[in-house]
């Protein structure tokens, strides 16, 4: 997490949402009226983006919301949970509320996620992990959620990490010389992934020496078969058409990790809401 | 839609996914080899964001990719649809990919669920309308697919619409005292909306003269009986639990409007994917 | 007011007048020399952008000024008046004090030809609104000194009205087909206002349900006939060369509401002046 | 003029503008739809800010405007003339047309003061010299309007010349003790300026060897005895209350410089209007 | 290369420089007036840079300036080359000649020290890299010029790989906690390298599956020991106090890599200048 | 110095370095982590740069960290001599180490070779000033860091000051017809400078009134009698190819200012490295 970033983009989401000023608060709240509130978990989850409440308050400028967390990220709420607890500016905690609400849902929705497709695979030997398929513009904080739910994280970016797909493959003449070529660009910290679909495309990976070999839209058996061609010492990762109902299928498949987007592309939020407690005072 | 924000967020975005450089694209491909691809619908549904193809290579700085639609958006297309043919550089179209699948996934996926719901409603009489509950970043093409799917917006902000709910109401002491508040201060061009649960309330909005009366979490019975209290000249809103499961319940209620965030925070992305066509040449 | 792009809007502001480094200030100065000084009226009116003062300190990065405001935003001073009194950090109070000047000067400036014009027009049934003739940069600066002075704001821009003008009418057809048209596609929250200049497009705009009509240039003496054709839940505005000189012939005349931008286009700065007190110490 | 700078803030005063859409245009025009309009002149003076016209367009993303100018910044145009005639998409020209006018009715405004200064001071020995009275994130525009009128620029901000005030002198000991401070630390490229209001204090920042000595708020008559202390390689100039009545009374005296904030700080905008011509054509 | 930052970056540089105008060429050129010029080579060296020539005169605004490269990044030039010619707009050519310079001639140093130190060096069994020694705001381009050279990059920042230092591994208690400490929350895409300074350390790393091992301050005796203790699956890397005068005695020590930040912190830009060719045209 | 641009900029030079997160220290450090650490000088030199310490902790967004200075800016530095003494969060100190270090150690580079250069020329009659050949987005740093070694700054930028150098004279006709062309459109806060090589020009220049003479490339001897042909009140300035071992034979030439790009554009950073003292503290 940086926080300078981070502190950024929560700055221009709210931008996003109050505009030249939010006219509902502003025309009935005193500058100084002061009040209480709770986020409410309305559902059973994995709790994510608890420190994004201080953070969201700050970055809107005020410095004195008193926030009490009740649960830490990564942690299972109940329904009826409050997870947080504040106490500040009416005209505050109304202004953020709604910017709070809607990344802290889509984390934990991402986090819950992550920790059922763990649980579903049930299989310690192979780690999951996530895609580029995150939200513009969400990505340092997509990311985040899929590590609180206990998943891995792949590239972040086009910048950080060498996928050679079908295309780079086919421009280039072949996998081995598709390798060869990025390697002897590359430096020394940047791993270089290969996508194969088939058994002599497992084996040119292995022979030209590819970090990562990844088995994409295979089935179970195949995977059980390909990973037999891989040494120990190169990365296996089976890729495509990984749900919450398929993904138990490749329990005990002999992969290190799985990769999937559906826990960043198809988010179901966790419900949470933001209730004032008591009344509000001038 | 603003483009000159557009193409800012569009550059933001893709600075967020390229970083420093697209390494695999920029080891493996000259910069002027030449590709062809095209977007690919791999479900049914309503397509939005295809003026996003040519904006998004337009903000990473390529002005010469041709681009032929073959869907309009808020048009439905059926798996199998190529929505567009794209020829240019091959490092463009590579890198910019993910950026342009994202979003017009996420885009379509609004779109299409918007439409349902209109669907599953069936009553012409009455508009479903968004809320604020978009993502972060995305308010402005987030509220566009709700257009495209045949839905309306409710206000973009905090900035261009009242919304007095119970908090502002106890604070200012009542709903006459509430709306009297900020008429007193707010000029000519802006609407106040009053969120209401019983008759009483209800009644009250009506006497002090409200814009938009909102019925929160009302039943489709409660709703008809509101309704009846309100005269033509002030309008009518249900908001709460509305999901394609529950809106049906509403068809005939009486009220002008049904206000939902679900289309669009809790988005199922419409599947379409990049492939290349042909060879690329150098 | 949005407290995260006012200060974002100071910084450029100040960046503008800096530049890399306020030379007189720092190379006289020492960094730790600490001095008082104040605002000073120096003609009468009415007093805007107090709040700006602490504002622009915090902005430039000094947290520490003190200040004491004798007078708030809306409120009358005389000539003569110390309207504020600061002490901190003399680099601080001096490289900020051309800023708060303009700033300052400008609004309360805005603010007191808005209360003039109120007071020339001496009728408590028509409100006098605002328009887009702020300066670039500067809108929700001058939009709030209106306020202050006791007139009301028409849309901020051009995303939260609907303003329909000779051209749209005319490119539609006709004023009917044009508020149709609008309306079919605009959300409930928004309001359509529409320009006449003759009885006939009254009486047409009347009839499609216009939230607003404008009657533009025209004489006091044709809006009190226009005004008879309206109902009373349609809201009359009044607009085109509007003047302290000739605001006043427009007392009585029925309409709601007049708009002008002669308050934010053509601003007489009230004269405020910024002293040292006293020594300055180290 | 900094094209890259300009360029950046006339998208930021759009985006304050137009927000998230130009709801009347996009709802009523086609994005085809071609039309043609023209800048009017209703009043005389001098033009200023011509170029805005395309670069306004350029910034909104639009670069098939045709634009044809029949006026250059600095001449003089009359009542009834066209300054310039465009063709292109409506969107564009209507969504464009408030920030052009903005912006070329202030500086026109600010140009045609300067001349008025210039012709009512009427003495060909000595310039006019504007000041740092402008308004914050306009300051390269006013500056420019000032020039187009004849008069010159004095320092742009803080960082370019130094001006040694009543406060640095108190604080250093002295007029003298302030030069050398500030000569001992300062290039050989900024110039200092001194403010003076006695005899001695002239006496003074001649012999220390100021750049400029300024005469704050002196009679014609006093002006004219103090010129007379100051060598010719020393800089005269007479500043305070400065405005259209008074300058003239200046004429003759000697000094090489008046500055005055009036053209910028009091701005009254020339009136131009924006009239499509002819139809909207699809 | 990501050229929407190169293009952020570079209009940031001219803005730097130019801020409210370049006085100069303003003044005294007509905005028509064309020129040609050539960029020269005043020593031998690694060229590096040129298509900044293009992406800077674009950057400024100008997209009319022919540029004919007679040298390609990576190509040694002799004194007098003529390394590009161009010819546009005087004042585009004089505005940007600054920025131009200044950042061709510290790549094309820095080209030019990789390519010595390559050369010195005289190993192909050994890659050199660089490190984060880069000047801030300057990484994507240095570390081009790095690559140029003919050299390699380390992680281009804190995010995309890991670097374990002795602070670190005296926090989590040593190598081996600490490695797996990192390891159980990294994902599979990003490499850990652990730096080490005694044999002891070496083998822990070992032992624990380092990706890579990096000789911290050794001597080449110490590193030819140190090699052999790590299996050929493991990366080593040679860092600390390399210079051109040290780097030869590290031939045929047997490590893969060694880093240094020399080309990159005690850059001696390449001497190249700019010339106007021929008389400069209306 | 401005701060706020300071800020900015350290934010931006902290971002590209942290992108989405320091992973080592992340994944090592507990957030509470707290640790001490000094900054050592490992060589003599005149230190610059020590106020940025504090400045980067705090645009990281931490401002607890205690930072105690040893040496202020301009001081000379031994080797083995602790600049400063910092303690708090370690993932602070570790994530910010490397900014601090890049920047410092290049100001104080550039301030002992300013230093350097004066010493070498052993001529307090004579004034050292920089260039524009300063690294782009460190303007503001590097020129301080020239006046922390005793030398002065020349213009900072193309708007500050005019340089007429031989393509604006050839264009405009001659030395006399620039600087008269200049003159008639110029501030009086603004100085022109004229670049001559020759005795012809020289005395063309003087004549016309330039504020400042450069000979540009010339011989020690030529200078003194160049310098003849000036008088008092013009500034002369020694210009092209100085170096620490050129610079002594103009000790005593007679001109007023010797310029030269050679500390900022071949800077050798002082070496200054960070190490944590005793333990880590949970």
């Amino acid at each position: 997490m940086n926080n300078i970033l981070l502190n950024e983009q929560l700055k221009s989401f709210l931008n996003e949402d109050i505009g030249t000023g939010d006219l509902s608060s502003e025309l009935v709240f005193g500058s100084d009226a002061m009040g209480k509130g709770g986020f409410l978990a309305k559902t059973d989850g994995i709790i994510c983006g608890t420190f994004l409440i201080k953070a969201v308050y700050e970055a809107y400028g005020d410095h004195d919301v008193s926030v009490r967390l009740n649960a830490r990220d990564s942690e299972e709420v109940k329904k009826g949970d409050i997870i947080a607890e504040v106490s500040g500016k009416v005209r505050t905690l109304l202004s953020c509320e709604r910017i709070i609400l809607n990344l802290m849902q889509r984390m934990s929705g991402i986090a819950t996620m992550s920790k059922e497709l763990v649980d579903r695979l049930d299989d310690p030997t192979i780690k999951i992990v996530d895609t580029r398929k995150t939200l513009p513009g969400l990505r340092m904080l997509d990311k985040y959620a899929v590590r609180c739910g206990g998943a891995y994280n792949h590239r972040i970016g086009l910048y950080d990490g060498v996928m050679l797909k079908d295309n780079h493959i086919a421009f280039s003449g072949g996998i081995t010389e598709a390798v060869k070529l990025v390697r002897g660009k590359l430096g020394h910290m940047v791993k270089i992934e290969v996508e194969t679909e088939t058994e002599e495309q497992v084996r040119e990976a292995v022979a030209v020496g590819a970090d990562v070999i990844m088995f994409d839209n295979r089935t179970p058996e195949e995977v059980r078969e390909f990973v037999k061609l891989v040494p120990d010492n190169i990365i296996t990762e089976v890729s495509g058409g990984i749900t919450p109902d398929t993904i138990s299928a490749y329990k005990g498949c002999g992969a290190n990790y799985i990769s999937t987007g559906y826990m960043t592309h198809s988010v179901k939020p966790l419900d949470i809401s933001f209730n004032t407690i008591g009344g509000i005072k001038l």
